[in-house]
């Protein structure tokens, strides 16, 4: 086991009530036995990635690992974040995923903008980057990964009542972070959003944000923008 | 030419007073004849990445680009962050150098750890990226990207007078950020620091700083830490 100072949380989506049974995945299996080196007896603790933490105590090891659920607790999130995320350049999406997810993002939703396309999109490569942050991560929420959409459907599936946040170098300065409920950010891609784009966000109630003193990479403001609000975590 | 905003600034570290004429090297050739398809009498601006910016009337392109400067200016610093940083896995020390850099770090410091060592390191691969960065984000100020040291040293060289932090789950919720001066942050290796270490930033007048709700990644935390940083700017 590497010496880190708390082994990862175990993702089991389908996670039984206190006294139950489960059979790990092969990964899960393969993390426990290979990586941990654990053998029955031990005690682990793995989350449905919707809220709850499970203790559970390994029972056997072949040919994948078996846990008892011995109890579990649910963690409520008073704060929840979305990222609205134009194109980056190559293949820039897939650490956006992985550190939006480390850092507690609750969704991520790829906008196809006017003048930036996201091509070659793997959602289910993606859904497994999210999964490993958030184990590694120690979160009880999963990343929720939609596939690319449209600008219009991206504005109309934001939760009514959201505060609203447009990353643009011209922007005011960040303030403060905080606050409860849903907060959205939106990054453009890297050749920008065009005029009508930004009448919309506009349109929607977004307000312009300055997260640096100069330009940045879409996958990077994506990222400050999650930091912005992460430090607003009580 | 891409549809972006404003183009890249040209990298050019020597460069020359106004009135002056500079030849580019290949790379920025390239940039100016091929991505912008530039011909003579285009107006460019460069860096020499020490804080000079300069104009630029394109003379020729056959060999290489030729140019005079028609005007400059100085860009002071006012703040200056520092980033110390244990290594993480793999190869994500690359995109910590280039995030780095579009966020306007000053110098970047790897350290040796007890738990972990930077590996297969290529500072002249470092300083590509830190370029290409300093380009996008049209920053008047290059990355100084420093080999790997151990942490007696790393803390030797650190500035008279710098703030100093130290990220940490269990410190203290990140402070507004802000302030003049020099500002270090140090972020762990994946494996963590060790007792003797952490000893050592605390003797050093190094503060613990949360910067998240949850574990980061060795690299995300320094991402995190430079964003923070950022934010305080004026």
């Amino acid at each position: 086991m590497p010496a880190r100072e708390t082994p990862s949380l175990l993702y089991l989506p389908e996670l039984p009530a206190a006294g139950g049974e489960a059979v790990l995945s092969e990964d899960e299996s393969h993390y426990v036995t290979r990586v941990c080196r654990l053998g029955p007896g031990a005690a682990l603790e793995a989350t449905d990635g919707a809220g709850r933490i499970a203790a559970l105590e390994l029972l056997g090891t072949a040919p994948r690992v078996t846990a008892r659920v011995t109890g579990a607790r649910t963690v409520a999130r008073a704060r929840e974040s979305w990222v609205l995320c134009g194109a980056p350049e190559g293949q820039r999406g897939d650490w956006v995923v992985e550190k939006l997810a480390e850092l507690g993002v609750a969704r991520f939703v790829p906008v196809q903008a006017r003048r930036a396309e996201w091509r070659g999109v793997r959602v289910d490569r993606w859904r497994k980057l999210a999964i490993a942050a958030l184990r590694q991560s120690r979160r009880a929420h999963l990343l929720d990964v939609l596939a690319p959409v449209d600008l219009a459907t991206a504005l109309r599936i934001l939760p009514e009542g959201a505060s609203r946040w447009l990353a643009a170098q011209d922007g005011e300065v960040a303030p403060a972070p905080g606050g409860a409920g849903v907060q959205v950010g939106a990054v453009g891609p890297a050749e920008g959003w065009d005029d009508a784009e930004r009448s919309a966000f506009a349109d929607a109630g977004f307000q312009r944000l300055r997260l640096a003193d100069a330009r940045l990479r879409a996958e990077t403001a994506a990222v400050a923008w999650a930091v912005w609000w992460s430090l607003g975590a009580p």
